[in-house]
Parts: structure tokens; C-alpha cells; sequence
């Protein structure tokens, strides 16, 4: 059966040029980093070039890069790091964050942490108004915490507003930037932004591996404790292989980025074109069907049709699509962040994200109209 | 140049099985677990039946194993499980203890959890009537901690003694158990222990994923927030190609333990003797030189000659040993282990770890002891 993934947005398939990297480094450079002989040192080595090689394409300083087991991890040492260590007493979030986000700050809010939300806009942006007056509001050492690309709806957070809000108010600022590391042109050095993190499964590399990044001079303070490992920030056997993966996988992602744009968003632009035409009842949430203020990745839209039994049927045709994130489709619950900012039940039950990875080719969005024209109508 | 291999107890080289089985998994099975289309399903396939054969491995049930990053992950969530989920507000543990455990219970200290350290002996076991007297003498909710085997001097701890104390006295039983899954017959059904960590690596296994086991009924409180992954758990995507080639390397390891056993008893055996003759001043540290006291994969020695110029010239000539454990020689302090039973700096300085594995052949030992008969004498 024709098999067409168009669910990136969850996890990307695997670099082939990573896959046989890693299957070498698994091989042959099993040392551990730790040890001091030769089989320690060449592990060691491997992923300290790696970790050159991120900073370089991040524009940003080695000792800023922690390697973690993956995003949520990295979401997680940030988060309790800004409250347990830097003396954050507020955050101000929205709840069209990632659950490694929302969970994180509902803890940290039993712990005595002040949590604000940010008002989101039908829309499904943020109201940077709103975020203005939080920030104008509080006298407490704050950490602003909005993710870059949103994971469902795919909206772009305007960075440089954030960025001289917190510089205006004194704040900190995290970015969830796991949708948008590999896929984006990040340059940490001009941005301004305290603290990203990311996960190679979502730009082609491997599960189980991602980074924090921490501007240089914030401190950090590990969660996992037990070694020297990561300059005492993540203690825990370094994953060689997955880390030589994860750099090569972004090095392959960044390689050639606007052109890989180009032909995503041209891709994007087919797509909606193509659903308007053949299924006239459809409807874009957010911004989604925006080129510039949605990700050239994600298209989210409202079918005339119930969900379940939706997905249950591309999923016959050899399409994979999702709900809300596969996060939450384990979960078995609605997509919160499509309930932040639509009206009714109906709509979010009826929502469908697709996205694309530059992987993607033009005729398996082509099958994906056809099947819907179909299933929909 | 000839290359040996005698620190297995760092870190193990993978069975090329392994590294195959992952390679295939990484190209083919990139869905994200979570997602309820027939790529996440697939993945969910491969990682529960590895679940089930590593629970059906260990005699216990698939809903008490937790697959984390790591060993050192999963001390940490056993440990801050024991005291924010269990109640537990005193830790029983040794000086012998990995730092994944040191630590941690550390910074449970710091927290007002009361932490005691069992008497060392001499020889570098730890004393059961001791235990016993801590144990009698407490009235609070308590956590033993105790390394099934010893990573620096390989000393087995008689589990089944303390699994006795822990009944009568009506406390819960941790065991990092990370030098004995793959090394060892473990039977959790029959065994009474309440938790045991594992990594990977350390039975030619990919780094970066292990596992924590929960005896049914314990409960556990996730560390890291974001996701019902794991049975909500522990949040982030799953790691699906290296929770695979765990399992395939824990059922290699398991699959002719009992031969393996002697054989790695006749190496060991083997090496001691060639030590006792070509070297007269050995001295072995603990019970490490006892076959049946310590573990058939590790040798613990002090020698007449400096560490770091003794390890220097041993690597020079292609022979990877240890001073401490890796996670120690990174840090490049002197092994609080050996600090903890030793009398004498010079003792500690002079200590090497030699540590072997299925994999390792006589003639590496005869290359070995070779280069130790001039660079010792």
C-alpha cells in the first residue's frame, strides 16, 4: 500500500547519511567519555566536535550547549533551573505551549511560583499587548517562557518583540524552539533569546537526543544528578552516537535552508491551494494558511467531518496525519491548544494538522487531496 | 598498534547484533510512539514487545520497568520517587554507592531527608549488623540503597541478607543493579527487592537509554513533566531504536549466561594468577581476587608504581584501564570507593581496575599482564 507521511510536525524520518553515521559511531567509537585512555578519548572527541559544530550553526558558544536526552528534558532543566537557581518567582507563559512546558510550570505553581498566561487571539497568536502589561504589572524576577513555532497551528512567535519586551522589563526569556531548530535560520548571538531548546527526531535525527541552550553567565543547575558529565550540568553516560547524529542531522537540515524554504513554502502554498479548490468548506485555523506567519511546515485546518473516524480513514489510505500533537494523541484528549483560541467543540474535533518536512514531494500531497476529496465530501 | 580493551566495566563495546538491530530500527521505525497512525503504531509495537521480553528476562511485569535515558536517570527518579512519592524521609545507603546515588541522596539531604551511611569494612563490604542496628533503631519511612555490584572493586552484596532486613524491618529496597543486569541471573519475582536501575551500555548496549524497575504498588512520580509517555512516567519520546537494541542486547547477554559465567571465572582466574606470578607485589583491593564474592568481571588491584604514569604508559601501549570508574576520571579526583575502605593515600593511588566482558579473550589478558610485567617492576 501507498504509505504517505505527512505528520513531521510529530517526528521526522531519518536522514539516511544520519542513520549510517550513527550505525558507525555505534560500532566503533563505544569508549566512554569519561575515561581517560584512547577509547574514552575518541568518544569524548566525537562529541566535542559536535558540539563545535552546533554552536557554529547557532551562533553560539560551546559551554552555552547542554545535550539532553531530548526536548522535553531540555524544557524541563531550563524551567526549574530559571526557578531553583536564578531566582525566578513568576512565570508568564500561554497555554499554546508544549505539555513540557505547561506541566513543568504547573508543578513550579505548586511549589509557590506565580504562573500568568498571556491572552491568546482568535487568531491563535499571542496578544503582545497583554504580555506587555504582565511584565509592566510585576515587580518579581520574571521568566518568559513562548515557544518560537507552535507544534499545532504552526504560528512563528515574533521573536524580536519578545526579545526587547524582556530586555524593557528586565526578564529573562525562553523560547521552546523544538519545531523551528533545523528548520529555521537561528542565530542565538544576534537573537537575544536566554534559553532554546531542541530535539533531533524533529529535523531528521535521532530520538532520545536534544539540547538546552543557556546564554553564558545564567548558571545552571542539573536536575540529573550523579557525575561530571556535561561540565556538571547533566550527569549520565554522554549518547555518542545520538549526539554525532543529532549534529549531523542539523548540519544536513541547515545546509541548504533557503532553498529548502522555498520549496516548503511553495509546497504549503500547493496544499491550501489544493484543499480550497477540491474541498470548498474548508477552513484554516489561525494563521496557519499565512506563508509568513505560520511555518512553511504546518497547515492546521477545520474539516466538515468528525475526527475519529477522519484519521481512522487516511490511516487506511496509507496516510498519517494527526489530530492535535502526537503528544496528546496518546493521551486520548483534545488538543488544548486548539481550545485556547476556538469557539466550539465542533471545530477543534473537526481539525486536522498536516505538515511537511523537506522530504516531503509533491505527489504525496497530491494522493492526500485526492483520498480527502473522498473522505470529506 | 594493538589495542585491549580491559575497562568493561566503563562502558562495554555493542554486539554488532545490536548495533544491526538499531540501524534497521533508526531507517525503518521513525514513527513517534504516540501517534496513532500506522507509523506511531509501529513504533508502539517495537518498544512494548521489548518491554515485555526484557520484563519476561527479569521475572517481573511489564508495568513496573520505566525506560529512562539512563542508569543515572533512573537512580535519580527512584530516589526523589522514594522521598516526594513514598514518604520516605530516611536513605540507608554506603560510601561504596555510584554518585548517581551519592549525589542524589545529597541533595535529599539538603531537602531534610536524614540520610545514613552504612560501616565499611576493611575489606570493602559493607557490615550487615551495622545495617541492622540502623535499621532497628529508626521509626521513620525508609529507603536502603545498595549496589548489587560494586563498579570499582566488583563486590557482590548479599542481596537476599538484605532483602531479610528489609522485610523485618518493614522498609523499601533499592539496589542499583547497572554492573549486574546482563552479568547476572536476576529473578525480581524472587528476589523481594522494590527497585533496580539499568543501563544499556554496560551490557553491549547502546548508551543513552536504561531502566528503572518499580515493584507493583510503589507508585511513581514522574521527574520529568510533558507527556503520558511511559504510563505518564517519564515525559519525552520515546528513544525507540535504542530501547530495542537494549532489549536484544540484554537477551544476548542472558542467552548463555551460565557458560559465560565460567568462562569469565576462568579469565579472571586466569589474570589473578598471572598477576600473583609475573607481579609478587600485587595486592588486591576488597574481596575482588574472591570468585565468589566479586564479580566475575572485575579485577581490583594496587600496584608499586603511581597511578596516572602507570595508566599513561598502559594506554600508551594500547591497554585501556581504570584509575576509578569513568565517571571519576573525568572529574579527575581519587575514587571515594577506594577512600572509603583504604587506609592510605598510596593505596588509592596505586589502585587499578581492570574490568573484562564476554568479549574479552585470553590473549588480551597475556598481552596485558605482558606490558605490566615491565611497567610494574
Amino acid at each position: 500500500m501507498k504509505k504517505v507521511y505527512l505528520d513531521n510536525a510529530a517526528t521526522t524520518p531519518m536522514f539516511s547519511e544520519v542513520v549510517e553515521t550513527m550505525a558507525k559511531s555505534l560500532g566503533n567509537i563505544f569508549g566512554n567519555p569519561s575515561s581517560t585512555h584512547s577509547f574514552g578519548r575518541s568518544a569524548k572527541a566525537v562529541i566535542e566536535n559536535a558540539r563545535k559544530s552546533i554552536a557554529k550553526l547557532l551562533v553560539c558558544s560551546t559551554s552555552e550547549l547542554v545535550f539532553t536526552s531530548g526536548g522535553t528534558e531540555a524544557d524541563n532543566l531550563i524551567l526549574k533551573n530559571a526557578v531553583y537557581n536564578l531566582n525566578v518567582t513568576h512565570i508568564i507563559t500561554s497555554k499554546l505551549e508544549h505539555h513540557a512546558v505547561l506541566h513543568t510550570v504547573a508543578f513550579l505553581e505548586t511549589k509557590g511560583i506565580q504562573i500568568s498566561y498571556v491572552d491568546v487571539k482568535d487568531n491563535g497568536t499571542i496578544d503582545y499587548d497583554h504580555l506587555e502589561e504582565l511584565l509592566k504589572s510585576t515587580t518579581q524576577k520574571t521568566l518568559i517562557s513562548l515557544m518560537h513555532v507552535n507544534n499545532e497551528i504552526g504560528t512563528i512567535l515574533e521573536v524580536k518583540k519578545v526579545v526587547c519586551l524582556k530586555k524593557q522589563y528586565n526578564a529573562l526569556f525562553h523560547s521552546d524552539t523544538v519545531q523551528s531548530v533545523g528548520h529555521f535560520d537561528i542565530n542565538l548571538n544576534e537573537l537575544g533569546i536566554d534559553f532554546i531548546t531542541a530535539a533531533a527526531h524533529k529535523f531528521h535525527g535521532p530520538k532520545g537526543v536534544g539540547f538546552a541552550f543557556f546564554r553564558k553567565g545564567t548558571g545552571i543547575y542539573p536536575e540529573i544528578l550523579g557525575g561530571e558529565q556535561e561540565r556538571g550540568t547533566r550527569a549520565g553516560t554522554e549518547n555518542t552516537a545520538a549526539i554525532v547524529g543529532m549534529e549531523k542531522a542539523l548540519s544536513l537540515s541547515l545546509g541548504n535552508l533557503e532553498s529548502d524554504i522555498v520549496y516548503l513554502k511553495d509546497l504549503k502554498n500547493y496544499f491550501i491551494n489544493q484543499l480550497k479548490t477540491h474541498i470548498v468548506s474548508v477552513k484554516f485555523n489561525g494563521v496557519s494558511n499565512n506563508l509568513t506567519k505560520s511555518t512553511h511546515t504546518i497547515v492546521s485546518v477545520q474539516f466538515a467531518k468528525e475526527l475519529p473516524m477522519l484519521l481512522f480513514q487516511l490511516d487506511l489510505k496509507g496516510i498519517a496525519v494527526s489530530g492535535g500533537s502526537a503528544c496528546q494523541s496518546g493521551s486520548h484528549k483534545g488538543s488544548h491548544v486548539l481550545q485556547s483560541f476556538l469557539k466550539t467543540e465542533e471545530q477543534i474535533h473537526t481539525s486536522v494538522r498536516f505538515s511537511f518536512s523537506k522530504l516531503t514531494v509533491k505527489d504525496e500531497v497530491d494522493y492526500a487531496i485526492e483520498q480527502l476529496k473522498y473522505l470529506v465530501l
